[in-house]
């Protein structure tokens, strides 16, 4: 199977390291270090991205560079160790009006979402940029006790908010979610939500509620936003997705009928794709005017796999 | 294969009617719905547990009763519609100094801890607890913003805290966690941590962090808490875990050998357990002073599979 895309990170995550702040202080410092500036969630990228997409790479800064641009407060997270036995940090230049525009990376890169960059990188790259946004965006939207509403403290290299006064620790969130296809025979359900423009689809998807299964989430979900019910549901494959911090689970189950009926009306449009029509998107043919997610969201990984069995 | 405790839930969670505060406000009312009371996480349970597990029942309550009970600021979260086309709800009394001793409980039931509730109610009732559980924990420990500081309000039935500083939305919260066997020739390796008595030992497990696959965080644990390379992950079964509210991802992966190193010392003790002796565990008999998991545990359960593997 393809990899997908914000997974297959090269880096070793040492995590025992974490809470050792000496040791991060010194892999920090060390001139092999690569630090990852990305200002408002945009990551700092290097090259051009008409020359074609294998051009960009990550604008990693030397800890000299980093600490000049980094102002007080600005927090830097370790992501592990490189093959190459480096440090690689994220460091949040969100304070700066446009670090691009003046200073020290002043006509090197320029800064680009989070979401097209990922498509541009290459694989390794988007994984561990998938790991620095969510990371960052966690500690930009928590930096308040839910407990008691006191200000936290950053700790643990980055995975770890401290309270000092009610004394919660809080630790970075990743909510699952069901992404699947419903198939009954040589036909998949797919779905338009109402901000997708006519013609654009995807598979079913929904957040995991407490007191749930994976499975329990796959048929509630599918039958509350298409009416059908299912049973047999497989697991298929994983994805993280860094907006903000989901975690994707993508499985198959076996619908019971192909009657439809828009339930709790999340969906503009449910419908049945055939296989023969799948297969035939996804080779780039036009059909009714369909257009496949592209390969960084898990559900196209899903369609390509529902297109390839027997 | 059994079902798993906590999963298996017979309530319709019918989420398309939370946002609907005067249709919830109606089946709240109505002399059918059933409102089980937890006082400080504990649910309110009816029965003789001398009498056998079987004797023990939620000690659910008719609107009346538990409007009579419910101070101010008592939250009534909406798990779903059962079988029998009553709203089922859990009442939050946790101001109360102890509902049973007076009042409209005394004499009645009894509160008990969650997770001994669990072991001693059908499995049908254990997933209603294990909703209402998690959901009044997640209420509990996120009464303020985490975005501004905010007091947030009750929202959407108990699915969302809304905070009116800054406008943000608050869900409840599922941390994903993988537990899992890796597996070599007719062995698979279980490890002690050091809070457990000697003798007692469990699948080896750990959060998943943002930026990860199931099958990534797989191999990241074993190798962190064991030295264990694995490969070939796959996946087993889930379970939600309202302690305080995890979903517990089981797999099983292939160990490239059986050296093993406690790089983080997590652990006490990690070994192989060979599949002949596992099975006489299960059976009931004494092996070198060890002790199973119980059934509550998903970790009993990929056990449980691993002995029956040809």
């Amino acid at each position: 199977m393809a990899i997908i895309p914000f997974s297959g990170s090269p880096l070793d995550r040492a995590s025992e390291r974490r809470t050792d702040a000496s040791w991060i202080a010194a892999q920090r410092s060390r001139t092999s270090a690569r630090i990852w500036p990305l200002w408002r969630l945009q990551p700092f990228l290097l090259g051009a991205e008409s020359h074609g997409a294998l051009s960009v790479e990550p604008g990693y800064l030397r800890p000299a560079t980093a600490d000049e641009l980094a102002g007080p407060g600005a927090i830097s997270i370790f992501l592990g160790v490189g093959e190459d036995d480096a440090a690689v940090f994220a460091l949040d230049l969100s304070a700066a009006p446009d670090p691009a525009n003046e200073g020290p990376l002043a006509g090197l890169g320029y800064f680009r979402d989070a979401r097209t960059a990922a498509q541009l990188l290459p694989l390794k790259d988007a994984a561990i940029l998938g790991q620095a946004k969510a990371l960052i965006d966690w500690h930009q939207r928590h930096g308040f006790c839910p407990n008691c509403g006191t200000r936290t403290a950053f700790a643990d290299a980055g995975y770890r908010r401290h309270c000092g006064a009610c004394g919660a620790d809080h630790f970075p969130r990743t909510d699952p979610v069901v992404i699947m296809l419903a198939v009954h025979g040589d036909a998949c359900l797919v779905g338009r939500a109402h901000r997708f423009p006519k013609g654009m689809f995807s598979a079913l998807a929904g957040y995991i509620e407490p007191g749930e299964t994976i499975e329990e989430a796959v048929a509630r979900e599918i039958h509350e936003e298409a009416g059908v019910r299912v049973r047999d549901v497989t697991y298929f494959a994983t994805q993280p997705w860094p907006f903000p911090s989901s975690l994707m689970i993508g499985c198959f189950a076996q619908a019971e009928s192909r009657e439809i009926s828009l339930n709790d009306h999340e969906l503009a449009e449910a419908f049945w794709l055939e296989k023969a029509k799948l297969r035939a998107l996804l080779a780039g043919e036009q059909v009714d005017g369909l257009w496949v997610p592209p390969p960084i969201a898990i559900a196209h990984h899903l369609l390509k796999r529902f297109s390839e069995m027997p």
